[in-house]
């Protein structure tokens, strides 16, 4: 029996060029798991506390600037054969391009789990390298090289032949593309060509770093602590997962995509840039009509037996499309239902272009959407489009808008800033439907409050896999609660919010939390990695996490004023639909979810971190 | 009386950023006079020689290296008013990236007078920089500045940015856009945001050098030698511009457009990458619909009595553009009719997105078309395409790939390599319908021979500028003879192929030749420059340019075994339509045409040259 968490981290300085590891702290995993929990533990310790040390203010981190640090994290459950859905890397960043705050994002695929078989759990990258250079791991040895040859290239470019390039087994690719180079605000960090690390614009940072990409490869498989207790654990688990309707049924069927007819009946599925929240032609891109039309096979991430990703081929028509994969739920709307493009073939293809570039299809689809209601407003004048037709509903419109924003040409430059800069410089900034500058994702909280208290509490901004209570509001998991009360959701909210930083920490997939518990968390951390922990351990594990996050967010001036919802959703009725009239009650909600957090000003006072054991 | 044509040659090195001037030399105006003329002559002798001196193989000349050398030319008619269509200038290079022959194109607008105003005739460009740069000229004083901030902007961003930044009269701003920068072969020069130095791929040079752009601004206009004649003279010709069908009739309500009707009811308006002549449906895409339909009004170059140039706006559909510039007769044929795109809109939008990328519409359209038909005939695998449906008529297609070509994405970097490569890549060199690696403009020569042997024999490759017998063939001026006979054709191509040399190096527009004669342009030389040309002089003139162009070439390797045309010309029976059975009966014409040449394998003999005053 093998105790505690053993793991490697690697440090790359791009700057001087220098690397060297060092091995999990085991009294840092104690406290903060692995994961997005101990890559916050080394962006405040290490770097930001170093920096305020040395007289700099966190104020002054330059988010695109050499000062900024990237960390690729698995956890200690990633890439173990048996665990649920283990197939997942977190990426933070001190602080993000596209928001000013902690940079976060979450991936799938297959390069969580190489990076870990190539010897590490977190790769970190320090610095910024003048030239081009991808950095490449492979059975524990890395190396900067030289990336002038693929600099320029779109990710499916890249990764092809990143991957030609190394002689060993499971080789996994992580790159930016154009939108990365180019310092599109929103740009993502794409691994096995389709998978996205898509959120605050961590791609730009790679971009800034001039890091093309970090091919990692290898054979070091995980070792299990306790083997017989996990391989008995595991058969329980998969079993309940499998045996679960959202899990085990609606997902490996449709994918994420049978949430666009199950949200838009509920009368929330954001439609023109959140003026409606019922479109009546939503099935036309629902997952449903996917399957019916487009829908190739499943594409599960390594080691899932869930399997919700999607392969698709378009064949025939102006959007014909040989292979891609996706489009999730979330891409969908806001490629599709919020710009009013209710075509899917063009969905499928400006979600390929968004892969192939590398942005992020909530907030380039978003920005997109307030584009085009600020030009129906009359707030953009022509001559600013150079042509575009940015109208609701215009397909070509929003293929065009795709290659612009990655290669910031014409208006396109503009788009490249995300929609809360672009409302602002139109004088319009209630017209972003943003909060602390990230697109909020495809559900109106109108429709179900607790969602509206997650948006504008959740430490990155407008994030929906922070706290995700469209399970029990909508969905009935665990349990079916009133989605149109206020009441109560500030208690749902914290403990999702907690939990899914365990997740994220594990890392692990934040899809297996519907039919799995903080219990079962404590269960694989306890069988696989050695460790001790009770249920209430695991969650406050969380609780540090999320007030870690939410402490350095201070730093930077984040306070209770960010924890905010755009104006529509608060001040607009809903116009029709099921849920019509209805408006977010927020400040009641924020008011007892400030009281519950122990902050104040929403900011998590000295004795709450004491209490949690956060040094300041 | 001023005598001799005065004038400033500016010379930039970018390597070590120096930058000289040199007065106009009268002997080598005198015998090569200004713009293309002049610039080989600088070419020759003042590089390739020098180069050949120092032990360089001319073979080993890098068109994307710091050896190539780039010439902007105006010549001694140029900017002057009065002057008959005086807006036009011409640029050089030692080498073309897509052909491996002498580099040469043609651009109108205002660049060329304004350039001309700000105090230099033609400007050299030498070396190459490292970090992106542009060339400002303002009224006498040249100065390389840091273009950071530019590089990697479209063509219309940059114009506007860079014209802003001069504070002067008559801005002009010449530049490439990403193509340039990402050295696309087919890429082109723009001025004054629509018009192109558009063949050989010279943007890709301007690219290699870091060269984003030449600011050009001044008030010093062009003194006239003979003020009292000029002034009769000019009365003169533009009158008889005026009195002319093309020059005063059908360019200034047509544009060049007028020409898809006229030259499809002769039979020879390639369609679908020239498998055919005639297109039932070529009224879609014509001068006379474009009026109809997207015409806002005329946007003729500096000092031009003709005014080809149109203006278009599309206000509905995908392909909304709010003001374009074009398209013109070859972009309309190039984008639409050989891709088989019978949208008008679409085919705006085309030829929009090549402006604001910088690249040529011919050779662009030409490629792709030719892609449609290697992937129709089973020869580019479908993965190879990443998704784009390249099949004859797809308008989205089409436009997706003038992105895709611009940035290099996926199968873009295939089609930036120009139809030749492509189609060599793929196994069927014979589907590529270019001549020495230029993609072929929109007359098939089935239908008009003399333009076939001018296609085969013109030095810059597949090109209808140099030579363009369709003036005699289709349009009866000066006079008509028979499209379809071999016979005579030698003699016609020779004399236009001398004049149109003549025309360049004035520099004048060469639509000015459906009018006036070598004799006029005599007169204009003598009256405006005070030289003392006689007819003769002036054809013997353009025979000396056209002689030293193919010397030069000679030394690349180029010969009679490069003086051919694709083979579906010289042996495809042309399958339908009005010259249906024709084929180019190219031998004959060409035996006649070196005999009168004096050329022998392809090539000017010594006593040629002599004979033209030519020191080898």
């Amino acid at each position: 029996m093998k105790g505690g968490y053993i793991g490697k981290i690697l440090f790359v300085n791009l700057t001087d060029k220098t690397i060297r590891t060092e091995p999990i702290d085991p009294q840092v995993a104690e406290k903060y798991i692995g994961g997005k929990g101990y890559a916050l533990y080394l962006l405040y310790y290490r770097y930001l506390k170093e920096y305020m040390a040395k007289g700099m203010s966190p104020k002054d981190v330059n988010p695109l600037g050499p000062e900024n640090v990237l960390i690729f994290a698995t956890g200690p459950i990633t890439g173990v054969a048996g665990v649920p859905s283990p197939g997942r890397y977190h990426v933070m960043a001190l602080r993000s391009p596209l928001t000013g705050s902690v940079g976060s994002a979450n991936s799938g695929g297959e390069f969580g789990p190489y990076m870990k078989f190539a010897g590490y759990d977190m790769i970190v990258v320090e610095g910024a390298s003048e030239k081009p250079v991808y950095l490449e791991v492979v059975n524990g040895h890395a190396e900067i090289k030289d990336a002038s040859d693929i600099w320029g290239r779109n990710v499916f470019d890249t990764t092809r032949v990143l991957k030609n390039r190394v002689k060993a087994k499971n080789v996994s690719v992580a790159c930016i593309g154009p939108a990365g180079e180019n310092l599109v605000l929103m740009a993502n960090i794409m691994n096995d060509d389709h998978r996205a690390a898509g959120r605050t614009g961590l791609g730009a940072v790679m971009g800034s770093k001039k890091l093309k990409a970090i091919v990692v490869a290898g054979e070091e498989k995980p070792q299990v602590a306790k083997p017989d207790e996990f391989r008995e654990l595991s058969r329980n688990l998969i079993e309940r997962m499998k045996k679960n309707p959202v899990t085990g049924e609606g997902l490996p069927t449709y994918g994420t995509a049978v949430l666009v007819n199950i949200i838009n009946q509920a009368g929330m599925l954001p439609y023109k840039n959140w003026q409606f929240g019922y479109n009546p032609e939503a099935d036309k891109i629902s997952g449903e009509t996917l399957a019916k039309t487009f829908l190739i096979k499943r594409r599960p991430c390594w080691g899932c037996q869930i399997g919700c990703g999607r392969v698709v081929k378009v064949e025939s028509g102006p959007y014909q499309i040989l292979y891609s994969e996706g489009p999730e739920y979330e891409s969908i709307w806001a490629l599709g239902n919020t710009t009013g493009v209710m075509d899917l073939a063009a969905v499928i293809k400006a979600n390929h272009l968004c892969d192939e570039l590398g942005m992020d299809p909530i907030s380039l689809g978003s920005t997109i959407a307030c584009a085009m209601e600020l030009r129906e407003k009359g707030y953009i004048p022509e001559e600013d489009l150079q042509g575009i037709d940015l109208r609701f509903g215009n397909a070509a419109a929003l293929v065009e808008s795709i290659w612009r924003t990655a290669y910031k040409s014409g208006f396109g430059a503009k788009l490249a800033l995300g929609s809360k800069r672009l409302a602002e410089m139109y004088g319009a900034p209630e017209l972003s439907m943003s909060v602390k500058g990230l697109e909020m994702p495809a559900y109106d909280p109108r429709g179900a409050k607790g969602i509206g208290l997650n948006y504008a509490t959740a430490n990155r901004g407008g994030c929906h896999v922070t706290g995700y209570t469209i399970s029990p509001e909508i969905l009935g998991l665990p349990q079916k609660i009133d989605p149109l009360t206020p009441e109560g959701k500030a208690q749902w909210v914290k403990i999702f919010q907690d939990l899914t930083d365990v997740v994220n920490s594990a890392v692990n997939c934040l899809f297996v939390t519907f039919a799995l518990g903080a219990q079962d968390y404590a269960d694989l951390f306890n069988t696989v990695a050695g460790f001790n922990f009770t249920t209430d351990d695991v969650m406050t594990i969380g609780e540090r996490i999320y007030n870690l996050e939410r402490y350095i967010m201070s730093y930077y001036g984040f306070s209770a004023k960010d924890d905010t919802l755009p104006k529509r959703l608060t001040h607009e009725p809903m116009p029709e639909g099921p849920v019509k009239g209805q408006v977010v009650e927020l400040d009641k909600m924020l008011a007892e979810y400030y009281k519950l957090r122990g902050w104040v000003d929403g900011v998590p006072t000295k004795e709450k971190l004491k209490q949690l054991g956060i040094e300041p």
